[in-house]
């Protein structure tokens, strides 16, 4: 790097997710340079992700560029480039092309990823929803399983089972189970006419006894009515033994499944593990009351890939606190770098909500439980409000109510095949597409 | 197929473009079974996709699934699927599975591709614009461009050479390459800090003499003038010899291009060689007055499938001689069926328009000569009554409305690629993902 940029303490932030978004932002107020690395052009708003998958939503909708996101703050740059590891003594930044990046702080968010338990030959089979790319490819395979069974309908007069099995009941797998029984039911119901979308099957299975496990037990078994009544079929206390394309098995029961769908488990980043100290069993790095890793204190980790205890249990992997970590870890570096003594982090926990279908869900706030569609209001307005960008929340509110009331659905495009899936073997296609893709 | 669907005459449109949705919709107003047969689930509004490769549009924007464009009309079924025969004399088409489909009318509607002139090697070079999967494609290589200079800058310190050569000075070719400058001079220019990607070069290379060949020389002349006011280098009577990673060659001299566009030659679909009947030198099927081929008055070729000629030349590869020639198609199926006399196709050729940048543009109606920002406005008004879907027209026109108040690009996404490129090969690797996607 030049000499001359080096005047000011340098941070460098990994990962343009919530966490490290949220740090760059903060930390840019202060007399900092700082430089933002990431994968990928553009920040996720990944509670909405399912809301693409569903093809309700475009991939701009819900993504918004780091560069925009940043663009006022003149001290900040931006350098899409991938992090393979670090040299914690030299304060330098491995990138995978042999380049370094030094820092005087530095700030990894790098977030989690799907977890298989040591079944990673099921990703193929049963994509998990974490980026654009994978809910692009989750709506092509909604899309593509209803356009199959119209054509074996319309060619050979069959109709062939229409099982969509989610595994998993956390808040993905409830919000993708409850929008796809929705569109269903009412959106793709008058687009076909040799087969009855209402047919289809939504079918939810959970390892644990209850739906959002996270939640209190009276909104778990209100979230299961919820999602009941929109026609899935929610199994609890169900462990799939393995996953084969168009079949998932729960012991010695088949279940066919013209689409498979994961959200039952995440690990970490592996990123975590290349800074070479203490990790939980999912592979998070175990942080102190500050964020940060022994002997490192100008480290912080936060986010997904953060282990933190608070009052006796790890604090949630979700995007409130990857929010209040990485404005913690941008105030704690402006104090320090000015001399000022730091504070430990505590996350404030402003409560939690989950969405099912277009007007129903579950929120905790402290004390208050809220069912049903005041749930998904008060689940509307304040994703609204956290959405990142302008133009997506004018975007977004606009399509919103679009679709509320015309029922239409924005976005229901199949693509990123050039070709069709050879029609009767299309497991297999799904497949290799998807092996393309991880090895892309 | 089921016998009981049989009784009326069975039309089979196979395209979902503008000639054979347009013939699917009309002929449905007669007392006809329809069946739409299309490889993808959307219909693309082909004259904005190059808003889509600009990251100006999302690709919902300009993509409608074929099922809601034909929801009302419920004696059309479509068929999501892929065409590669004929047995004209049972009246069968065959699909790719060993399906056939019967019908009593046939309308043949699969449009072009593009020709890379007996150099298919280029085509992974430089992508052509076709479909939404092309449009996104040159997005990701064009913004990426960007942020490969930035990071050269960055971690070497170095300025490289940021070129943009399209290949072809026909309608999208310069759409393209005026879009391109003006997001290098507007849009992007506060985005980055190491680089000026108002020092990006846009380089516009055609064969022939002039650029837009088929307007008359005073507009060409005033679109080579708007194009050189956005800042692009137009150079005429100049032919590419050679497509390298990195490099395009005109003869000896080599041009440096982080990115390079094709859009200089379009072929026929091969569906129009399967129908074994003469085809002129580009692949289209030569039809007769009433778009029909030799001995078989119930099959129908049209749109950029069709070489028709009228007074004495081929019409056009435009959406304005598809959607005639689909609506022509429909009503002589619809005469013919009631045995009434059918009547000669011709086309009226209501004027054409071309757009550079976001408030350029030529238009020729008739004797009517239109320049500049009057042209653009023409332009803007005609692409968004022509647009098919409500929803689209109106987030189009906000979207842009957006755009056009803001100077903010709404679609900026690289998405499609897991992993990012090795830095110092992006070419190859550019290359070997346009692979992949073709193998699809």
């Amino acid at each position: 790097m030049e000499a001359n940029r080096q005047q000011r303490p340098r941070v460098v932030v990994i990962g343009g997710g919530f966490g490290g978004l949220n740090a760059a932002l903060h930390v840019a107020k202060g007399d900092v340079q700082v430089l933002l690395l990431d994968r990928k052009n553009h920040h996720t708003f990944q509670p909405l992700l399912y809301q693409v998958a569903l093809a309700a939503l475009s991939p701009a909708d819900i993504a918004a560029p780091i560069r925009r996101a940043v663009q006022r703050k003149k001290n900040v740059e931006v350098l899409i480039g991938n992090a393979v590891g670090f040299d914690l003594e030299r304060r330098l930044v491995r990138l995978e092309e042999g380049d370094t990046v030094p820092y005087d702080y530095l700030v990894v968010a790098t977030g989690a990823t799907h977890s298989y338990f040591a079944h990673e030959e099921w990703a193929q089979l049963a994509p998990g929803l974490k980026s654009v790319e994978d809910a692009t490819e989750i709506r092509r395979r909604i899309l593509l399983a209803f356009e199959l069974a119209e054509r074996e309908s319309l060619l050979e007069g069959q109709q062939c089972p229409l099982n969509f099995v989610v595994i998993g009941a956390g808040p993905t797998g409830v919000e993708l189970a409850g929008a796809i029984a929705e569109i269903a039911m009412h959106v793709l119901s008058t687009d076909f006419r040799a087969i009855d979308p209402r047919r289809a099957r939504v079918i939810l299975l959970e390892g644990g006894p209850r739906v959002l496990p996270t939640y209190t037990e009276d909104l778990s078994a209100s979230a299961q009515k919820q999602l009941e009544k929109l026609g899935v079929e929610v199994r609890t206390n169900t462990r799939v033994t393995n996953v084969e394309p168009g079949v998932v098995y729960v012991g010695e029961q088949r279940i066919d499944a013209a689409v498979t769908l994961w959200a039952a488990g995440v690990k970490a980043s592996p990123l975590g593990a290349a800074l070479g100290v203490p990790t939980d069993r999912t592979g998070r790095v175990i942080v102190d009351d500050r964020l940060g890793v022994p002997g490192h204190p100008e480290v912080f980790v936060i986010g997904d890939l953060a282990h933190f205890e608070q009052d006796g249990a790890a604090v949630p992997g979700v995007a409130p606190v990857a929010i209040q970590m990485g404005q913690y870890a941008a105030k704690e570096i402006v104090r320090r770098a000015s001399g000022q003594a730091g504070k430990p982090f505590r996350y404030w926990d402003k409560g939690s909500m989950a969405t099912i279908g277009r007007s129903k869900g579950i929120a905790q706030i402290g004390k208050i439980h809220l069912s049903g569609f005041l749930a998904w209001s008060a689940w509307l307005l304040i994703h609204l409000i956290y959405l990142i960008g302008y133009r997506n929340r004018f975007f977004v509110l606009l399509n919103w109510a679009w679709q509320y009331l015309s029922w239409q659905s924005g976005a229901r495009l199949i693509t990123g095949s050039d070709q069709l899936p050879g029609w009767h073997s299309h497991h297999e296609e799904a497949e290799s597409s998807a092996g393309k893709r991880a090895a892309g």
